[in-house]
Formats: structure tokens, sequence, C-alpha cells
């Protein structure tokens, strides 16, 4: 969930002086198209780390905009009043009414979450507010509602930064209080439980949308840019439309950093290093396959990457240390016809293995959110539905003794070039690479958000995403069964 | 849940020779015309009390329609290749396909009910299964399926005596083994756990449809008749719409039976009898919201009936007992425009009062399943969704500290007339009838049987229904004041 919102992300100042006075026109166009039509209302909620910039968003929406129409709520404490009724009273009182924008500055997320941190409530508890917060969402959207929802992250070590700078300034020396270091002490808690909460919480409705806070003008930008495009999304939508308000559209990426772009791409291993390593940890799975606990468990390898990473080759490495009584892998292409009549996860369900079992997923269930997305063969709302489906799925797989093994096979658009080139000229590799190939090839960027989006929404701590380096395949092989045979060792 | 499924429900053997035959023909066409378009499966869940004909049911419908196209599933103990996989996945791999039946003869819903029942696992543990539940099926609505959920049930006595008469035939005394009698001792609990799932799990895409299972022809042709046309309204559905499966519709009444008409509208308390308790009730009502621990609570009196029933009346001799600085009367009519530009729900929560409050709603939020249902205010899919909308506002209420009583006023459609026509002539009373109540009469019966519905889908444990014979005013007052002291003395 926090993966892209950890690298860093600013942008000049130049920039901002640059972009800014046009968003804030265009912020105030939409605003002024919502009031007239006075269609749906725009409930923004503002959650996140202490320090990322909650507050300074609140301000600078209410500034970009025309306060008439935008009330602010701060939910801080519950007054008298608030307290003597059912807690989401003082929410509902406070919902904006159709054509004006109300911003939730904590929201009914807050009290859920650090309840928990603070240990006041035990987990099934949280799962009650998880359940019930779900429910309220929906109702709201299916009512007509858009739902805007940031979250202003900050990494461990941006957020000891940020209190210390306050802290040394005197005019917000006040800003930062005994309580903010109280709350830092337990940021590793807060962090595990607002990414678990994030993740339940995020629809094809309301989705959530994370933000690195720790650049003002990065932050500021990318959420008028986030709110603005929902706003003329749903303004644009036919009036007589019935159904779910539109998704908003993800955190547009409005610099060049990505999860994919912060790997280091020039790591090598020698061939001889590789050749000792290969036997090591071929040697190690195949024990830890033969192990007496092993008939437990079952393990699921998931294989996705660019055209030409490689996926063929690390597959082959890892079925040369299994039996192959053990193991099966599934090439996944296009569904059979069959498949094509049932529910999209059925086709992956029927070939999940018994205990003890091995199965690895040449491409998987991960095709929805990658290629169906950028191809335009899954409608929005359908792939923005699959994050969440596919998390019950792999919930469910973990839950019941399945360690699932995902890997993001990452190679350079120049590396691609350079293999698919290689691949025409040796004639028993030929049919490896096809016209298909060269049309993927065109739109990397979009394949390069679409696994961007992927990692950042599915990769949970029952079922991480391994991004893998795989320019050199040396090191792309032994990265893959190295980590394959520590994530089965933990679970043994 | 369960109040129209106790009635007694029979047809005679010449109606169902009568009828029988053509809804077979009809379900057989509707099933070659999903088979010809192949656009959605068809998901029939079978469950219920024992003894109440499921396994009679799954008969009769493959014999009705062609087995060829119809898979039947009958899920007892998970086979060894079931137990060595996660628990849904017996239920993926026999989803039927587009165009196909798949009946579901025991389903998800078993394992988490009976494990329940029988102790093995813990409330929270049920809780989870369920909310798994609704997004599972979510997901099958979402992905095109239409779910058609039945539970058949008996009243504790009709399972008694359907199990004696099983063990006294001897062709069917096989039928009944020890473990019938040992399931039959939790009966209470059984009903207890199963309606609090269905209630649960009964979403407008896929509502739990109740049918009361002690006569076989009552049963078979309700369910033959709900099923077709859940299937015909799918069908008939343009093909490009996207979105959830349409809403099956209400079981069908196909006798006049109903909670309503089970009421005794012959009761009378004589004027003395009358004026004796009226003191007695208001006297004590007074001294409960005088009580110390009042102020710990609030509570909510709901009055719904038919035009004319004695709303006014009864409300009157309720504040009569109250004190005037303590109760609130919200009468609602249609919304204001401040009120329409917010969720339904808005306008109810703006009036919930602060602990030690009393608050009476002349109309409520029923007014979504009742007046906007009948006259077509509301779209089927937005009152289907409410039940469970109100199901959660309510139980939000009921969490935090109120005692919820809901009244039904019940008058014969004769009286209303009679009353109708006194109004007239009455000069004071001349502004209590319009054009609009004659109106509302001639839809009496859609209107009972939005009533029926009502009461069914949302009498709860924690906020259930009283149905006040009000034929005579003075038996239904007191019927009022009774009610609400006894609610409120439980909770103090």
């Amino acid at each position: 969930m926090f993966e892209s919102a950890e690298l860093g992300h600013a942008i000049s100042r130049e920039r901002y002086r640059r972009e800014e006075p046009e968003l804030r026109a265009d912020l105030l166009d939409a605003q002024f198209d919502l009031w007239q039509a006075r269609r749906f209302p725009v409930i923004i909620l503002i959650g996140g780390v202490d320090g990322a910039g909650k507050g300074e968003t609140v301000n600078l929406l209410n500034e970009w905009m025309d306060p008439r129409h935008i009330y602010t709520h701060a939910m801080g404490d519950p007054s008298d009043e608030e307290r003597a009724r059912p807690p989401m009273w003082r929410f509902w009182r406070a919902l904006p009414p159709r054509g004006k924008i109300g911003i939730f500055f904590g929201s009914w997320y807050t009290a859920p979450i650090v309840d928990r941190v603070m240990g006041r409530t035990k987990r099934s508890q949280l799962e009650g507010s998880i359940a019930e917060i779900v429910r309220f969402e929906k109702m709201l959207a299916d009512e007509g509602a858009l739902l805007v929802k940031f979250w202003f992250h900050l990494s461990k070590d941006a957020q000891r930064r940020r209190l210390k700078a306050l802290e040394k300034d005197p005019e917000t020396r006040w800003r930062v209080t005994p309580l903010d270091w109280k709350r830092f002490k337990r940021y590793g808690k807060f962090r595990k439980i607002s990414e678990h909460t994030l993740r339940e919480t995020s629809s094809a409705e309301a989705p959530w949308i994370v933000i690195e806070g720790a650049d003002p003008r990065y932050r500021s930008l990318t959420a008028g840019r986030v709110l603005l495009a929902a706003m003329r999304k749903r303004l644009d939508q036919p009036k007589d439309q019935h159904g779910p308000a539109a998704a908003p559209p993800f955190a547009a990426s409005i610099d060049s950093l990505h999860v994919l772009g912060a790997l280091d791409m020039t790591v090598r291993v020698p061939r001889k290093a590789y050749e000792r390593d290969l036997e090591k940890y071929q040697g190690r799975l195949n024990l830890l396959t033969r192990h007496a606990k092993f008939g437990e468990i079952r393990v699921i390898a998931v294989f996705e990457g660019y055209d030409a990473a490689g996926k063929g080759g690390a597959i082959r490495r890892v079925c040369g240390a299994l039996d192959a009584r053990q193991y099966h892998v599934v090439s996944v292409a296009a569904p059979t016809e069959e498949e094509r009549a049932q529910p999209y996860l059925w086709r992956f369900w029927r070939h999940i293995p018994r205990l003890g079992g091995f199965t690895i997923f040449d491409r998987s269930w991960y095709g929805r959110v990658l290629v169906e997305r950028v191809e335009g063969l899954a409608q929005e709302v359908d792939w923005m539905r699959a994050y969440g489906e596919i998390k019950d799925f792999e919930e469910q797989l973990a839950r019941h003794d399945t360690v699932i093994v995902k890997f993001w096979l990452c190679i350079t658009k120049e590396e691609q070039l350079r293999r698919f080139r290689a691949r025409g000229k040796v004639r028993f590799k030929r049919f490896k690479i096809t016209q298909e190939d060269w049309r993927n090839r065109k739109r990397w960027d979009q394949y390069e958000r679409a696994v961007c989006d992927m990692v950042d929404r599915t990769s949970t701590v029952i079922a991480p995403w391994t991004l893998v380096e795989a320019n050199d395949k040396l090191h792309a092989r032994i990265k893959v069964l190295k980590t394959l045979c520590d994530r089965i060792a933990e679970t043994l």
C-alpha cells in the first residue's frame, strides 16, 4: 500500500509555479459545475501519518476553491452533543449536500485505527468497524456520493525528520507536542494497522489514494490533480446513469519516480558465483520440499514480468529443484471457452494444489489488472474490483496453509529491445517473438503504471511482491530461488 | 425473517394439479432461453430446517427441468480431495457455467451455521465467515450470476410433527436418525443463528427467500414460481446492461395467508377497562422515564400504519405520559429540499435524541420500503438495498443504548372505509381526509404485501415489530403503551 509513497517524490519550485495556477482554475471550474448541477456531493477524507501535511492540504483546498461551497470538518474529540449519540451521528450530520464539497479532516477511520494502535480495542472490534465502514461507504456510493479518500504517508525516517524540523523552527515548535513523539514510538504498529485497514476498505467505488507527504509541492499538486480528475469524470458521466459512483483514478504519478524505477537495474552475478549459488539454492529448495512438514502446506509461486524478462528460464531453474510428481506449472494464456463461462477467478481456483503441492503460475490472476486493464479487455469497474477480489482470494489461500510467493521480473526497455532483436536472429528462439510483443512494447508506460498500482494494492504481509531486477538473468534466477527458499523455510 | 413462514401455508390438491403443468412448461422455456443466451449462470442455494422439504425440492426441480443443464451438488462431508484444499475450493469447482443451473443442496452457509450451533466456533468466527460470504456473493453478482437463495423453514412444533410422521411410516422411518433428534434439541439455537446469518447476508443482489416447508404443494409451487420470476426478469434485461444481477422478487405469496391476516381483528377493550389501563400504563411509563438509569438510554418509537389507523391518537396517549422537555415527535412527510440533497437516512439521523431522550417518529425511514416502493418513487434496486441499510442503522442505534420500539397499526379495509366516511362528516376532522388517502386505498393489496415483506426483513431481536390490532382504538392504545413499558423496563 505504501510502497510508492516512500520513494522521495518531489517536484521543483518552478514546475509548481507553472502548474499550480492552471490546476487551481480547473478546480474552481469543476466546483462551479458541481454546484450548478447539484447532482452529487463530494466527500473528501483526509487521513494519514502525523506531519505528512494533512492540515496543510485542507487549508490549500479551501484556498484554491470557493469556500462557500466547501464544508471543512476537523473531527477532533467529539463534543458533548456528539458523545450523547451513536458515534456515526457526528459524521451523518456533517455530510455535504449534493453540489457541495465536504472535507473530513479526521473521519470514521480515525477512532477504529487509533483505538487499535493504542490497544484499547481488540482485533475483532477493528474487523467489525471495518465491515461497518465498508457498508457505510457502499451506501454513500449507492446514494450517488463521490468519495475521494486521501492518505498522506511518510516513512519512519521521514516522519522523524519532519518532527525534528518542526521542533527546530521557533515558528512551528508549538505544533510538536510530547503526544506526537509518543505516537511516533508506535509508528510500526500504526503503519501495520493502517495498511490493513486501507486495504480492506479500498473498494472499486471508493479506493484509497496514498500520497507521499514529505514534499509539499508534490503532495499538493498530486492531491489537487486527483481530486480534479475524479470530479471531472463524475461530472462528465451521463445524468441518468444509475449505479455506483465512478471510481476516482489512481494517484496520477506526476513525477517520474515509481517502485520499479527505484530498482538498481545494474546488478550482476558473475557466472561462477551463479553456478555455485544455483547449486546451493536448488539443493536447499529440494530439501525443503522433502521436509517432514511440507505435506502440511502448499506453495504457490506466481511469475509475472515484461515480455522477454526471463520468466521461463527462472521457472525452469525452480522446477529443476523439484520432484516432477510434486510440482505443476500452469501457463496462463487467453481463457478457454469453458473458462470464459465462469467468474474470473474460477480458472485459477481449479489449479490450487493439494497440501504438499507446489504450483507455479506462469502469468496469473494478475492479468486482469495488467494486460486486461491496459488493453481495455476489462472495463474499469471490473479491474478496479479485481484488487479486492484478489485480496480475498489470497487471504483464503494463506489462511489455509498456503505460502504465496509473487515475482515481478523487471527489465529495462532497452534490455527488452536487445532481447527481442536477439530472438529474431536465433532460429530456435524465433517463435518466441511475435507481433503482439512489439505491440505490447508500445504501451510500455501504461504497463509500468499498471504494475506500480498492482504492487501498491496487492503487496500484502501474507503475499508480498518480490521485485526482481532481471536485466541479468543469472541474478534474477538466484534471487527467485533464494526468495522461495526463505519464504518456505519461514513457514515450516 | 421467519414470521411469514409459520402461518400454516397450504394449497389444495386441485389447485396444485391445475397450476403445476403450466409452471413446469414455463420453467422449461426459461431454462431453454437461459441455455440459448448463455449470458449468465443460475445458482440456487437450498438451505433450511431438517424435514422442511429441501431434498424433495431439489428432486422436483430436476424433475421439472431439463437435467442436462442442471448440476446438482449435495454438499455433504468434503471428500479427501476437497479436505486437502481451502474450504471454498469445493464450491468454486462446482459453480455452473453461463447458461446452466447449479443447485447447491448444502452450501457455503452450512458449515458456518452448523459449527456455531454446535459450539465449535466463536461468534467472531461466524461474523468473519459472514463477511467473507457477503464478499463472495457480491463477486458472483458482479460477474453476472443470478443467485436464488431458498431457505425452507418449519416452526419447532411443525418440525416435531414432521419428524414423528416420518418415523411412523415404515417407508420413511429410515430417514429419521438419532442425529436428527439431537439436532432438534438445538432448534432454538439453530433458529437464532440462522436468522442472524440470513439477515446479514440478504443483499439487494442476493436476498434470501424464506418458504414455509410444511405443505409440499405450497412449498413446491412457491419455489417454482420464485425461480421462474427471477429467471424471466434477468432474461428480459437488456443484453449489454452492466452492473449487478437483478434482484429476484420476493416470495410471491401464492395463498392468502400473511402476518397481518393472522391478527385477530375483533379484539376489543371495554371503555371502563381502557380508562383503568390507560392510567396504569401512562403512570408506569412516566415512572420509567424518571428512572435513575433512564439517562443512560434513549427511546425511539416508530409508528407506521394504514391511513386512519389511529397513529395520531396513540401517539398522543404516549406523549400524555411524558415530560414535554424530554420527548420529541417527528412527523415524517415528503422530504424537504435540504433533505432531498442528502442520503436517504440523513433526515432520520438528524433527529436521533441524546441519551435520556425519547423520540417518536410518526411515519419513519420505513417509508422507503412502503410508500416509495408501492408508488414507484424509489427504484427497485434502491428499496431493496434499504432493508440492509435500515438494519445497519438500527443495529448502530441499539448497540449504543437505544431502545427501538416499532408499531404497525393494522386496521381492516372495511374499518378504514368507515373511518374515511366518518371523517368526511365531522367538520373538524375533514382536513384529515384527502384525495391521496382514497388513492392509497386503491393500492391496499400492494401495501399489504410491502408491509409483510417489511416485517419479514426488518423485525429483529434488537428492533422487533409489534403488530397492533387497531380496529378498536382503545385496544390499540393500551397495547402500544404496554409494549413501550415492557421494552423499556426490560432494558433498565
